[in-house]
């Protein structure tokens, strides 16, 4: 039972039918918000589980703010308001009363954090403050939605923090991102161009928003994950202020960032083929499923019992194993089935294999089967499964080098982005007149300026000497 | 600093300033929405940590649905409907525009999640299906709000399962029950009653609702879990039903099962003192904090490294140790600073221990002051950890036991209310009138009904025979 759609063929479709028919998410009776179901799900406990590594080594805690948001809060930061307030679904309504103030379910979290961070730093002591929250969030979009990778309700964590200085403020936006880069390239194998957004794509009330993007199959650029330095804006708002080592009172500079259940869908869309979904090993949460063959009943026990051999072998070795000993299911259904949820190693253990001492190894990337002394397999299949995961990075890293394309005006910067997929790099002057220009006329917008950047010839819009360069794509 | 309040004295006013001092949670500007601060969370941290592991072990898996229910599936389990409507927060608005359906808050899943399973349950084959999910749940509650025990907004996990038989799911009912009961007793020191819910204490459009119930220092019972088996109410409304082995249509008979951060309330209030917050040794997310005492700016790095090789000693034995090394807080300070933070061990190490190849360790339960020879810490602290942790339990134990109190008619029934502390259980009839009745008059509810029960004497309050004992109290 491969996918009835051709990843090549019908993308869309493709991706519609991937994620539904993998298990991987339901449609729910409200337009826009989507189950996440186990087989996702758990991919999303392993992506918590790396980050909050990550945090915990630096000091960020965990926490939980209330989901309910005053509009007044929202209000107080103008530029951030008027960002949000067309996408936020409200309360109005508790039990059987009309609420005074009706409630915004929060689409972001500043508002409400700051308030009390204001009540909680007083002096320079208390200074980082570093907080995260895992939680849902609500967007009531109105651009076209799709399962993952635009939803009106999602899950993500998003970190804020307080610092005394800029610089401190600055280095912390930086770490994030390198954090959110590690986890992409390392573990999700999704390489990902990093930089700076330009003022129209930055986050609403935020000095500087710094990104990663990813490139998915279909040729369009993907947001994972955003981390912004506030600066002394939303401090300003809500008397985010402290007592400095002279006595003098001082704004905290502030960073917010976040990563989502998108991701998820960038995951499973990047990799996965025609038979279903492919996982990268270092984030599946099942790396390896057993499938005993034994045609007759006499068999079975011989079979089961090398299965169960296998299974403590590899499950030593700090792997993940199902063996799956359905009698009610043949082993070619068992094969299609656990393709398609995307299991990143089988193996395969019939009489035969028994013979020789040896079992049946099959890669979900590339199909590739083998024959493997049972000895051997604690050592061989960590050894493949870290070739697997190689292997998914270098080749979605190559599909992104290939799709990085310079243009030096704007009829070239229309063909080259008419002619084929991804990121189109061109000089540009600053001016957002110039971005607005190309976006209406191409469609694409400025995913990312690069950190490592150089004055480098007229602008693609304008022909002004432009000090900067700009990364146009077409974007989910 | 210890608090102003005194458990044994104001015992409310006590437990507010406790939590918010002990930084564990802050008041929102909306009411009975609360932040849960870092010290607090980590502790859910851990709760989910431990019960994962019991529901991984049985097959459950983690998903995640819609936090958002159309008002036409609340509605069509009456029974349920009706318990919740008085208590949910409904979404009107997206954006700018007015919604055609208003929305529910989730106050519970039941009604979404059964429209997937549904959609997923096709045959035998498919069951049992066993789901849990952590989130955040709403009921827009007009009781008298108390930080974790009743919160609007609150955290929990909601177990939901489908099964083909009514004795898989009764028994499924029982063994979520005793995962709550063991991870309270063994992991929170808190020892509860297990039992079954009256009906008119039962959950709305379930069969039957057992509940664990914990006694808290005040005298008040708190619900601390509750599973219900509901029978094949919500599989009729929902259509949960599947083919079975004959080919025959069968409905499927469900379970729901809840554990809330109303927990935490209870590890708080129960085992704290008017120093601050004392936890469990094997739910507290820090063990032992490390103080170096140097008087003397040349005995610095001798103390320091005293504290880090006792740092990295009991590491290795797997403790959570922090070393506090802010120059700009005195000893005292930090001492009064980590009880009321509740760490259960304190290590003191000054020159006076150095010379003896000592340090000081203090309880945090008890105060007791010992001198441990350094090379002994990592066998003999994880061994006080163990002690204070039975320690907290047994001190519970013997309050619960202390305060079970009989009464064989109703002016008996008010005496021992009225007189003491905790549970009066007594024979009752099953009659809700009479139950009824005895809340009127002493303020007091069925909690439970004890699983293993026997006739034993005529109704408390109308003196017909009864088959069964009830244990009433007040409760939170």
């Amino acid at each position: 039972m491969p996918l009835k759609n051709k990843k090549a063929g019908n993308f869309t479709e493709w991706y519609l039918e991937l994620v539904e028919s993998a298990e991987l998410m339901d449609y729910s009776p409200i337009q826009g918000c989507m189950t996440i179901r186990p087989r996702a799900y758990a991919v999303w406990e392993a992506y918590q589980a790396l980050l909050n590594a990550k945090m915990n080594a630096d000091a960020v805690s965990n926490a939980y703010f209330p989901m309910f948001i005053p509009e007044s809060f929202l209000t107080k930061e103008a530029a951030h308001f008027e960002g949000f307030a067309p996408e936020v679904a409200w309360v109005t309504q508790g039990g059987n009363e009309e609420l005074a103030e009706k409630l915004a379910v929060r689409p972001t979290s500043e508002t409400i954090m700051y308030h009390h961070f204001a009540k909680w730093i007083h002096s320079w002591r208390d200074l980082p403050l570093k907080v995260n929250q895992w939680c849902n969030v609500i967007r009531w979009d109105t651009k076209t939605l799709k399962p993952f990778l635009r939803t009106r309700e999602f899950l993500w964590q998003e970190g804020h923090t307080a610092h005394a200085t800029e610089k401190d403020a600055d280095e912390m936006t930086l770490r994030a991102l390198h954090w959110y880069r590690d986890l992409c390239e390392n573990y999700l194998a999704l390489p990902v161009l990093m930089g700076r957004k330009s003022e129209s794509e930055k986050f609403p009330g935020a000095l500087y928003t710094t990104t990663i993007e990813a490139l998915m199959p279909d040729g369009k650029a993907l947001q994972c994950g955003t981390s912004h330095q506030l600066g002394q804006n939303f401090a300003k708002m809500f008397e985010v202020k402290f007592k400095d080592q002279n006595e003098g009172q001082t704004y905290a500079w502030q960073t917010s960032w976040g990563t989502s259940t998108r991701l998820l869908g960038a995951l499973f869309m990047t990799h996965s083929d025609d038979k279903g979904l492919v996982l990268p090993p270092r984030i599946a949460p099942l790396h390896v499923v057993i499938v005993p063959i034994a045609k007759e009943q006499a068999d079975r026990d011989m079979v089961m019992g090398a299965a169960k051999r296998v299974r403590d072998a590899l499950s030593e070795a700090k792997l993940s194993v199902h063996v799956d000993d359905r009698s009610e299911r043949s082993p070619g259904y068992k094969f299609n089935e656990w393709e398609l949820k995307g299991i990143p190693v089988r193996i395969e253990i019939g009489m035969r294999d028994l013979a020789e001492q040896a079992v049946t190894v099959v890669r979900r990337d590339s199909g590739a089967k083998e024959s493997l002394p049972e000895s051997q397999l604690a050592l061989k299949v960590p050894a493949m499964l870290e070739d697997i995961q190689k292997s998914l990075l270098d080749k979605a890293t190559a599909f992104l080098k290939a799709n990085l394309r310079p243009a030096s005006n704007l009829t070239d910067l229309t063909k080259t982005l008419e002619d084929g997929k991804g990121f189109v790099f061109s000089p540009w002057c600053g001016d957002p007149r110039c971005e607005e220009a190309i976006k209406e006329e191409t469609g694409a917008t400025i995913r990312l300026i690069p950190f490592e950047d150089a004055p480098n010839g007229g602008c693609v819009m304008c022909g002004k000497a432009s000090q900067r360069t700009a990364f146009f794509a077409r974007s989910y």
